[in-house]
């Protein structure tokens, strides 16, 4: 599968992007890198991330690419797609990094048609702060590496991209259909980022702060938010995510009822629930 | 004010009672303290945490303190007040550490009449799981320590309960009225906890937790919740919470229909917003 005769691209040089070249590079293997912001390249050049680095549409460069990792924006990355994608070395593998499936797959896997097999995963890493500056592939260390493959995806591209994942020293390693993981992730991250920003808007908080505990900390750390990715992460995942908030407001609401009703009773029942199903989670961290 | 040989007497040995009277007799004070739970009074005394424990309500006891730490749920405080706070001594200082203060204050000013001052304080600290075991003034560290007086308090009574607050180690010590306190912590604490709450009673999680990223484990730290605290406190604090909460579903309903609608620009603006209000502890906490 991968050796180190695998020559890797990298197309899109950002937090992710970065922090897959320095940690592929640190195994071994040749990695080259596109991306259009030149102060990105010389950075990049200047630390010696990649062997290879431009900010030009090198037509050779991609076509002798064995592996084609994409770290972009996902609109971005389809344009790329239509614009390049013909440059593609029809035996290569295709992945990406993007956090929405369901917008991505079919399309891409279109433009490729019987060329390159474009095999989609996501990551479950990040930091606060973007860009190469930021890259560090310790994020991977204790993350999440999901392989999301279609009825069109062989054996054997799944199998790189799950041996991608393990080279890049993910925690867990899991495979979900598309499906599944825009529901998935419509919940345990989108949902939770949106809660997060509510919970900031909701009242001006200048004095509030000197008040605050841990645990409105803990709730609103991710309301600190890039608000380019995001809002284009919640519109591609739209259906999945509005399923998703409407299920959490009924359960908010129920908590309200409660509470305005002094159903004492109701309230120990939900909060039992819910501390049963937490526990779950000590359980598998542990 | 408070000096080697005030008598502090504390009733109550749970978590925070327990760790008031190990930072207390770390200090050098005459620590005495009331539980009626055998164990707990057998716990205190096999572990030498305070210099004297009872399980029985010993009069002389009551009577011979200088300082006294209420450290029970609310409605079990006003109780033992009621039946024994006659044994209070006039001169004494009476302070608690229960996190709801409008239900409280009045009832317990009223009870003691022109006896004992009673200044109320509110320790923001805890830890997931209570009682005397998990003790350690170690929590106390980094948090915040309220004092609510009201106009019935005397300087002399507001300075010993803030030095209270320093002696036992709290990072802040500030000043809140009742009303402030019961909205601040209606929107930190107890919507937080309802937020928690609401997120794991949303969906079964199962098949989930082997995806949840750092920010959905953040989100519900604090959703294994010990329902018979919190139900109370979410109760005796009913009017402040279901305002806070109108507040952020007010909120929440505005991200919905961003969503809904597709309309990026004001996501953005709401991102925007909730990122800069978000910086402020940052530079709070550095």
């Amino acid at each position: 599968m991968l050796d180190k005769n695998t020559k890797i691209l990298i197309v899109g040089l950002g937090l992710l992007g970065g922090s897959y070249a320095i940690k592929l590079k640190r195994e071994g293997y040749y990695v080259s890198a596109i991306d259009t912001d030149r102060d990105t390249i010389g950075y990049a050049r200047k630390l010696r991330l990649v062997d290879y680095a431009t900010s030009e549409i090198e037509e050779d460069l991609i076509k002798n690419a064995d592996l084609i990792i994409f770290a972009l924006y996902p609109h971005i990355f389809i344009d790329w797609m239509k614009r390049y994608g013909e440059y593609i070395n029809p035996d290569a593998i295709v992945t990406d990094v993007t956090g929405v499936k369901g917008i991505i797959t079919d399309t891409v896997q279109d433009i490729l048609g019987d060329g390159a097999e474009f095999i989609p995963a996501h990551p479950m890493a990040g930091k606060e702060h973007l860009g190469i500056e930021n890259s560090d592939p310790e994020i991977f260390k204790d993350a999440n590496y999901i392989v999301v493959p279609t009825d069109k995806n062989t054996e054997r591209g799944i199998e790189i991209c799950k041996e991608l994942g393990v080279t890049l020293g993910f925690a867990r390693i899991s495979t979900l259909s598309t499906a599944e993981h825009d529901k998935m992730i419509a919940f345990v991250s989108q949902l939770t980022h949106c809660i997060a920003v509510s919970l900031m808007c909701a009242t001006d908080n200048e004095h509030l702060v000197d008040y605050t505990g841990d645990s409105f900390r803990d709730l609103t750390r991710i309301a600190d938010i890039n608000d380019e990715m995001w809002s284009g992460l919640f519109l591609d995942n739209r259906e999945e995510l509005l399923n998703e908030m409407d299920k959490y407001r009924d359960s908010f609401d129920r908590i309200y009822e409660c509470i305005k009703n002094n159903d004492r009773e109701s309230l120990r029942e939900m909060m039992k629930l819910s501390s049963k199903r937490r526990r779950r989670f000590n359980i598998k961290k542990g």
